[in-house]
């Protein structure tokens, strides 16, 4: 889906019928693209409280295959049943309801390949794991996941949101962590909630739709600028309006409701939570329980997985996708990856920033050698920023807005690196240095603190390979002449953070 | 004991009487000087194998107190006994011995205190624990370890054994590690052994008496500028000589006879080994039973611990002083104390250098930061370099010689801020920043990595606090005006390793 696509789907806010209405051709034959959004438009009874008493699904068929999708009331009366289709050829669809306006009704489209769109990242389809501890598109392009976070960037000002998706296109972020529910921050009530407001209090019974289409906007937005959105359903930051208290029935309500909202939108991820285990009312049967409930739902099978603060989640679970950490021991990844088998994003490693808050002040090189660690250790890495500047509030960009930090530039290149191999690296267990690669094809050698000032690299013999010495802070690739077999001397620059890179000739 | 005391006991080779010769005084009645070396001499028969063969020891009276001390060969029919004196007043001793010669002689000096001598560190006495987790010396003097590791000092040439001592001084260094038995190094073969050879091997049933002296001499220079020596007694870096495989019989009587030789040199400690569990042929308790004969030989209980590279020993054991760890893992500082109930030393937490080993190449400003780390937890910390300059040896200083590193002067600066406060340091658990002091008085606060723009300090309510910022980089204390009490918030640089000092007023 590209954004004008989104712009179109999302802002639509007449009458629906029974027929879905976009994209379709001239000659009548409804196309539709591949993980592009189908939705099938109702309508239906708009009194008492549809959210709560009215179900709507309908089931797509191709051949013997068949998905049944849950919809969801829009407000005025107006039911959506979204679906992104994954298969190319024709597909049948009928809806099912106990109520009468929305039952039975049926349709047909032609699900056809993307095509580029000029503006707008290309439609390779979801992304899904690879490889055991790999991520690639459902078109089988490898996806590295470089991410930051703006939490709360949907509640921000219409200034500071675009500013955010400025700011991302430009430094290359591909995945963005977004709260669904607004967090307490520094710019005070949010002009919206995902739930009315009734006498100062929020009705957890009504869901807001305006909110919602303006979330699905700002999710689709992401996705025209080739981001995936690492969609946070629950946090703790919420008590101040009662979040924290929501009875689990609601929880599960709103969580299948985001899902049929969202689900048809190709980069959603499901981030169960954000520091699930600060939320302390929870059992954590609750949070299992919330998976399969995703895991119903979700017919696209998104990735899933969830955030801790200091009691890691169980990730070994096999409804969790990959694992989502909050630490920065990167020495315990092999461990980690042996045990769970999935992919490992350090989604928290702390900021930069000069907060007082300790998570909160790393300088950009600390950060930029987080992100090297995670890298070579074989997983992936998540950057944020929380730059306070006396009086201008646009610095606090955890939550969006403009960056200033110096990491984003030096991830950006570190970025370009790894697209370059093309392949998901992994750490050589054996290596005495860090070194990441593909054994006889390429190693990356990474020297964090350490500074010596020569060293004899053990490439294997009978395979020439080129040299590179990479600087990860002044972002330059200097090749060295010659090619190199065999154990290799070369002289380094006797400063931390050194990396050499070969590369099979 | 100063230096001329030690060049006049050390360099002696004149045939001895059964008569302690120094010091005396005029008047005919023998003074010795509290904590300094006595020595009886005695000789006996120079046929067989007098280290093996031949026992003689001696026991020390005063009122109801008896200290028995084993003597040593010292080659040439020579047979001494030293020891410490360390209780004022008059003592009278006789000595015990199969050998005719050596049997029944008998003496008495006058023990008094320490006098100052002019160019030669104070005689404070031996260091001991204090508080269980920090070091005094015997006069109640507090004694705060920055050690370095001059390893294989005593094997290098004399220029160099000098440019250590100058060094040591120079940098204000209070502790070395050093080793007895040689090790595998750039220099070559060293010029003596501590065993005598004999057709090209090394027989281990003697002892090299030439190699001693000159050890006990380095080992009071360094009594002399202030120096402890952390006398390393085993280390797997001599295989090349068979040192790995000498039977535990002939370890033991090794062990005894360095004990014989050097336990009366206050500044002794003994490290039963460097990397013990490198040795591969020795089980726990070969280890354990040396210990048990340290306790047994050593009647000046001088300090007792081991290092090990890593398999940890099991410093909760109690014959063991103190934990001499090798690791950088500060953060365990809290939980290891309270297992153990001891001072830990840091003995080895990489070096500040560009060697290609990951162990060798440190910046100074890490090594500084790993000093800064460790104090602030309420430990203690030891440096070593090993700086390769093309075509120059004296930079591989581990084992002594010319310091090139950008650590040790601020290693200094962080000893004087120590020595300042005059209290070994104790982490504040509930501290949000590492903080060090002691309640009520003495907060420095180290932010490590952290660089906040500002912080609000918990100070205690009702106490006033003066304020200095500390660079330990630049080595500058930045008083601030005013006093704080109460949450007092302060802007810092935003860089990292800042320090901020509380001293109540």
């Amino acid at each position: 889906m590209n954004r004008r696509e989104a712009l179109k789907l999302m802002a639509s806010g007449v009458a629906a019928t029974a027929v879905a209405e976009l994209p379709a051709n001239v000659s009548g034959v409804e196309r539709v693209e591949r993980w592009a959004p189908y939705e099938i438009r109702l309508t239906g009874p708009a009194t008492g409280n549809p959210f709560a008493d009215v179900v709507v699904s309908a089931e797509f068929t191709r051949g013997a295959r068949t998905v049944k999708v849950d919809g969801f009331y829009d407000g005025g009366g107006a039911y959506r049943v979204r679906w992104m289709p994954d298969e190319l050829g024709e597909w049948r669809w009928v809806t099912r309801s106990s109520t009468k306006n929305l039952a039975a009704r049926s349709g047909s489209f032609v699900c056809v390949p993307p095509q580029a769109v000029v503006g707008s990242a290309p439609n390779r389809g979801p992304v899904h794991v690879t490889d055991r501890f790999h991520f690639r598109y459902a078109d089988g392009t490898p996806y590295f996941p470089f991410g930051t976070t703006c939490y709360a960037w949907v509640f921000e000002n219409e200034r500071l949101q675009e500013a955010t998706l400025t700011n991302l296109a430009w430094y290359g972020f591909n995945k963005v962590r977004m709260c669904v529910l607004p967090k307490v921050f520094d710019a005070g009530e949010p002009e919206r909630h995902p739930f009315p407001r009734s006498n100062g209090k929020l009705d957890f019974t009504h869901f807001d739709v305006e909110y919602f289409r303006h979330l699905e906007r700002r999710v689709a937005d992401l996705g025209t600028i080739g981001v995936e959105a690492d969609v946070i359903l629950f946090h703790p930051y919420g008590k101040l309006w009662g979040y924290d208290q929501m009875p689990q029935e609601l929880n599960e309500r709103y969580v299948r409701y985001v899902i049929a909202r969202l689900g048809s939108l190709r980069n959603v991820w499901w981030s169960l939570a954000n520091e699930y285990d600060l939320l302390k009312g929870w059992k954590t049967s609750d949070w299992d329980h919330l998976f399969h409930v995703i895991e119903q739902a979700d017919v696209s099978t998104h990735l899933r997985s969830v955030h801790y603060s200091k009691g890691m989640y169980d990730y070994a679970q096999p409804w969790v996708t990959h694992a989502s950490l909050q630490t920065y021991d990167f020495d315990k990844t092999a461990e980690w990856k042996q045990a769970w088998g999935k992919p490992i994003i350090f989604d928290e490693v702390q900021y930069e920033g000069n907060l007082w808050r300790r998570w909160g002040n790393l300088t950009g090189e600390e950060l930029t050698r987080r992100f090297w660690m995670a890298v070579t250790a074989g997983a992936y890495c998540t950057h944020g920023e929380v730059i306070a500047c006396k009086g201008a509030k646009d610095g606090l960009s955890a939550d969006g807005g403009v960056l200033l930090g110096e990491s984003p530039a030096r991830i950006a290149f570190l970025r370009r690196l790894v697209e370059e191999t093309g392949i998901g690296l992994e750490q050589f267990q054996d290596a005495y240095y860090r070194s990441a690669g593909r054994p006889g094809e390429l190693y990356l050698y990474y020297f964090d603190f350490h500074r010596p000032a020569n060293y004899a690299f053990p490439l294997p013999e009978g395979t020439r390979f080129r040299a590179e010495l990479i600087d990860p802070w002044a972002m330059t690739i200097t090749p060295l002449p010659g090619t190199f077999s065999g154990k290799s001397e070369l002289d380094l620059a006797e400063r931390p953070y050194q990396v050499v890179r070969f590369r099979k000739v």
